[in-house]
């Protein structure tokens, strides 16, 4: 193999290849008369991207993906030559060469399932941003982490839960195919979130899922456990609603939460027209603050943890937000007043008050 | 204690305050005619900061100081009121009440030792830079985990080394004293470089080393083992003295520096009119690069680690700097072709070859 490029796309592609992939793994380079082909795959997923290149010489190799990404962030020069030497890989520009040693691993990359529909982009990404972000980072069952993506006619739905709170976000579809229902790695789909633009593709054939957008493409193994649904939690007995803007609540949440006890944990104590949030440690004293709100219902006051608060807020910035709270233990539902493209509803389980 | 003040300078100068002081401290709050000081002390240092206030009723008060500061800097409110409520000290602002605990224990704030001389704020920052952070983090010697402060005549010196390298840093004195000669603990000098601007002054009365900027003074207690200085370190039998920009060596350093061996350790190859960095690992491949240079005496190479040399060239940014070889195990020594007004002098011990 041997084959000249411009460094920046090279490097991008290369770095997106390795953030989507799990950690150390291979990355394969594949040249030929299409240019550069970028990939590599693990037991659970698999990525593809495409990036030109002057091939001077046809070849195939792998090599460890850290080094070679952080090789090409690093470099100055405009274009780059990449040649194989012995049992190298030569990265070379004009004085400098770094060589990484290939890889012997079989390796192959997988095709992509069909595509069978499309969203846009921006959309995805703002969903992805909240509801990725709500799965466990670590959990014995696969459900807690991961993120059930299911399309339906018009939509496509994702959802995630860590067992306290639930994200659940709507957006529309560009076009109708074959229904999805898949629960994804969520760490792949925060990933996605971070690179994804333009339209992106929904690919699937019942056991793995895929994404592709702007020569890029990522397939993943299906998890089990798909029920993971709203219909889990209880959102009927809605008997207060409050009505607030979503950043001055967050502000005050991350003010009096300095206050708050070990479990980090404040309440809300709903008024005739406003909302007192309130807390208060042992040592370090107590804080309140109160904001003025539309209030429908009866007074309650329940307890949340701060931080799943602060989580559920942050996807409904430079918005109004209803607070559904439900008696007892029941989860509060939080939704946008006026709901953009993407529908977004918060589910945040109640904590035992001290 | 009652006051009200603008919520930017306070909250500057609590937090301020609070980063200067030994983490976990108590804040001494004092509200007189003169407006108010915040300080703290603890058996290491003393911080003393006035900001200005609408003082209703004088007090002094003693209270946390994380929480004082988080919850100020967090405050949109363009006014805030601190007002003492039982055994709180509430911090008030239209909709909100933040109450802090009065901690009981006895504090006085120390006067500051003479001011005995003044330097530049921006030298003085930019040498500190360089120098605070060569001391070792956690040492058993107090001696590496100090800085060096000399005054002369006309000059100010600062000395720190970690056994591994030594910075050396001397600029200019604004007016001249009673000397000066004190080992300062490094961590607060590097919190200073952070902070410091205008005039400082410098103050000292043997037991004592105080900072002044700008309503800022801080005072400390001088540690033990002022025999560090450059006199430790031999540099008479230079043989190879190399000429190189700072930042094109320190960026070749951090590519090749990626290919290096577990103790990061790469080579320096010293060419007619060349430096050639060099690194191997076993499994992850090799790297060379060959920059340009003014070269005169002998060919040479040794090595260095890659983080030291880092640290070294970050301090002679945009600048051209000579490496003055040493043979054998001795240091290299750093320093700019043409210094500016603070001069620096890096010493980077060699490692062994592999």
């Amino acid at each position: 193999m041997d084959l000249t490029a411009a460094t920046r796309p090279l490097s991008s592609a290369v770095s997106a290849a390795a953030r989507l992939l799990s950690a150390r793994s291979g990355l394969l380079l594949r040249a030929g008369k299409d240019g550069l082909t970028v990939g590599g795959n693990d037991s659970e997923r698999a990525v593809r991207l495409t990036a030109e290149a002057m091939v001077h010489t046809d070849g195939e190799v792998l090599v460890p993906a850290g080094p070679l990404a952080e090789t090409l962030r690093m470099l100055d020069d405009d274009l780059v030559r990449l040649v194989v030497e012995g049992s190298r890989l030569a990265v070379r520009v004009e004085g400098g060469r770094y060589a990484l040693p290939l890889l012997s691993r079989e390796l192959n990359l997988p095709d992509m399932p069909p595509k069978v529909s499309e969203v846009d982009g921006h959309a995805l990404v703002t969903a992805l941003r909240t509801v990725a972000g709500t799965a466990a980072k670590d959990d014995a069952l696969p459900m807690f982490t991961g993120v059930r993506v299911q399309s339906f006619s018009r939509e496509l739905r994702l959802t995630a839960s860590d067992r306290y709170r639930m994200a659940v976000a709507t957006l529309p579809l560009r076009s109708a195919g074959e229904p999805i229902d898949a629960l994804v790695p969520a760490g792949l789909l925060a990933e996605t979130a971070k690179q994804a633009r333009g339209t992106v593709g929904l690919h699937g054939d019942g056991t793995r899922f895929g994404l592709s957008w702007a020569g890029v493409a990522v397939t993943t193994a299906v998890l089990d456990a798909g029920f993971l649904s709203e219909k889990l939690i209880e959102s009927s007995t809605v008997d207060t609603t409050v009505e607030v803007a979503a950043d001055a609540l967050a502000a005050a949440v991350r003010r009096v939460g300095v206050y708050a006890d070990d479990r980090r944990v404040l309440t809300l104590e709903v008024g005739d027209a406003h909302l007192r949030l309130a807390s208060a440690k042992q040592n370090t004293g107590e804080a309140e603050e109160t904001l003025k709100a539309e209030v429908s219902g009866g007074r309650t006051s329940p307890s949340f943890q701060a931080r799943y608060l602060l989580d559920a807020l942050q996807g409904f910035a430079g918005e109004r937000v209803r607070l559904d709270i439900q008696p007892g233990m029941r989860a509060c539902v939080i939704r946008a007043v006026e709901p953009g493209e993407v529908e977004l509803t918060y589910y945040v389980m109640p904590m035992l008050p001290r």
